[in-house]
């Protein structure tokens, strides 16, 4: 068996053995493979698809492929969620507190953002002292303890998935159905958890911006869950618009703070409940999604969930007391309103733009080495479906300076669409996928 | 610009203007992309495949890489012939002494052979002290004085075809058509002839296995030719057999002066004075192809052609005596017969298989340092159709030791298949493709 042979059976449209594709993947894992018969591989995936069955084969020895974390030492079921990633996503902070203050573990392990903003692990950075890289038996010891830990990865996790990674960045290779699925689901298998929670968006700021595709991965990730002996559900979200009304590190964990203070509500709220509510079910601690969202609200209400992250931000060195006072996070030099400057409906967003827009102002990476500044992004002031005037407030710009603030008013302003004709609102789920079948959630529609 | 975005745009089926074919090029060329880079977009380029503008775009900025030989010095037109490669394959060295003679001049730049068995040079370098590496002045010089020289390429052509070609050897890109058009033609035109004939070969021994793709490869050529402005003719000729009886480079030599001197003929003749012909009629020095093929006929008979390649032998420094006696060529210490051992018809052979066996004996390499033994190959006494008995000879082995020569023997009869029913003669072409339409050559057939 060599790479040529088995880039020359996808060329040509075959089924992969297991016994190839665990060989293409130690190429991979080992760099035993020259970086351009990695490339032809992965454009020959790409252009030629894999059957579930090699999509299987492929994420469990990308799974494989280094360590996979051992979390049997916390009693219960451990749910892990992922997100595919948007603009104003900050679920993970809303909801890690929550499910745990419900009662069911959660440890998690996270990533970094190379993207439009940062990850889950540079939003818990803004909090003055926090560290996210904790070894495995304190991460293991806290969850334990105080039953939620929220940490980057820890140990040799998916090696084969990081070389593939990189490469597939700079090969116009992102965009594979297998490829994705495998990406994300043998770093999540490989973090130990019993069951996983997957929120796929759909729209202008996802991975996938038709429904029918982001249909289609959810259920590409559940059948090789199920393949590999785990519960996964997904559930098809929208990001037609930020998710949350704050974009920007230190923002998003404010207004993750103003949720579970009760002080602030909206759809990053409502996703969070609904994502966290099918983790409780998943977790054995609620009958079903609906009932974990109740046990949610009401942990917000008691203030059990904010008594939660305080814990953990307490437990991972960081400063407490910003649950109580946000402005002890980091605070831009510049801070202005910006108003919609015309009267009409907010018709569309195109989110994407709005995420540049604060990587631009320095809250996301262009390069892993770059240098974040977590007081900086924007809270946005209209969803979609909004009327609005000219004197409507549109966004408040945190900035480094004048001049960042003027691109940001510049770009947020061409990325905001405001028309004339009223425009209905956005709903926030499409889709559930789980084993047993897919369901519209026609309501929404 | 970018290569990303290039690799997308094919990634997604679009036609590639001018320009991004162009800084594609540059990028193979100078090497300016990383070669995963260029791999996935030969992947992206052999699986979505390129339009005939395409097709032509390529040809010509590879073409445009680097040096452009001006044979406008030598009097005449100036036609080159290329072989889409095969096994006992030597019709350059029958024909291009017989153009020669007949009048036509023939400057030829031909390759080294990095298959089954040697190229051209490498036959021509069997002949004791013979040089195919001349100066640009003295190659042309040559071809001034005695109408033939046939060398090694000289000067810097082509080279974006060198960066790819050697990547389409191990990404599995080779058999593309655009790809493989590209690749002849860019060599061809800048090797400066004023027209081409193309001999493209189909069957078990072709880079095309069906008579269906060897005419599109075939008319893709044609058409790119017609583009680039030169008048170029394809004929599609059988390879389910070696075209000569001999394989092996002294022995092609061999059977190439055996030709020249009339005391040989066979399929190797005949498939050599068809395409002298052709290249006769797009010198303007014969009528009709086949007016052409009656002026070489009579250049063996006069001995005009071999004096010919006496004449070319000794201008590159060679011993022109080995066209008197061939003995002076070479020769296997161990030479040994080998009979059919049943009885019945020859109905098919895996030519492929009896150049591998031909490579194995030192005849061919397996990379680019390889050195062959020039001596070592077989001749082959059978063509498909044949009647034979246990005791008819198959073959003649030529091997440097009797473990060589036992191994030939065992990939030599089971690639030469004898069964009970009878069997046609296979036709030496089966198509001919000019500028104004392909004709089946149904008399053939």
């Amino acid at each position: 068996m060599n790479m040529l042979e088995i880039i020359t059976r996808k060329k040509l449209g075959q089924e992969l053995t297991e016994a190839e594709i665990a060989f293409f993947v130690r190429m991979a894992a080992e760099k035993l493979a020259p970086d351009y018969q990695l490339a032809a591989m992965l454009m020959a995936i790409r252009l030629n698809g894999m059957t579930d069955r090699e999509t299987a084969c492929l994420t469990l020895a990308m799974r494989d492929s280094g360590d996979i974390a051992d979390l049997s030492g916390i009693p219960g079921v451990k749910v892990d969620k992922h997100s595919t990633g948007g603009v104003g996503d900050t679920t993970t902070l809303v909801l890690a507190p929550l499910v745990a203050a419900c009662g069911a573990p959660v440890a998690k392990m996270s990533g970094r953002g190379l993207g439009h903003t940062g990850g889950t692990l540079d939003k818990l950075e803004s909090i003055p002292g926090l560290s996210v890289s904790l070894s495995v038996e304190r991460f293991i010891e806290q969850v334990k303890n105080i039953g939620v830990a929220v940490v980057g990865q820890t140990g040799h996790l998916a090696p084969a998935d990081k070389t593939l990674y990189a490469l597939r960045d700079v090969t116009s290779t992102v965009d594979s159905l297998p490829l994705i699925v495998s990406s994300i689901l043998s770093k999540k298998l490989a973090a130990g958890s019993d069951a996983i929670v997957l929120d796929v968006k759909t729209g202008s700021g996802a991975i996938m911006h038709s429904l029918e595709d982001s249909i289609a991965l959810a259920e590409s990730m559940v059948r090789v869950g199920h393949l590999a002996g785990k519960p996964v559900v997904a559930l098809i979200s929208g990001m037609d618009q930020p998710l949350g009304t704050h974009v920007g590190n230190a923002l998003e964990v404010k207004e993750a703070i103003d949720i579970l203070s009760g002080r602030a509500g909206g759809d990053l709220l409502e996703v969070s409940l609904t994502l966290g509510g099918y983790m409780l079910r998943l977790a054995g601690v609620a009958e079903t999604p609906e009932d974990g969202a109740e046990r949610m609200r009401r942990a917000i209400a008691s203030g059990a969930g904010l008594e939660k992250l305080r814990q953990m931000i307490a437990a991972q060195g960081g400063d407490p007391a910003v649950c109580d006072d946000v402005s002890r996070l980091p605070q831009a030099a510049v801070i202005r309103p910006v108003t919609c400057g015309g009267a009409g409906y907010v018709t569309s967003m195109d989110t994407t733009a709005l995420g540049l827009a604060a990587q631009a102002m320095g809250a996301g990476r262009l390069r892993l080495d770059d240098t974040l500044d977590y007081s900086v992004g924007f809270v946005l002031r209209v969803r979609i479906g909004d009327r609005v005037e000219a004197d409507t407030p549109l966004a408040e710009l945190h900035a480094r300076t004048e001049a960042d603030a003027d691109a940001a008013e510049r770009a947020i302003r061409a990325a905001v669409r405001i028309g004339a004709e009223p425009c209905g609102r956005r709903p926030n789920f499409y889709a559930v996928v789980t084993a047993e079948g897919t369901r519209r959630l026609e309501e929404n529609a």
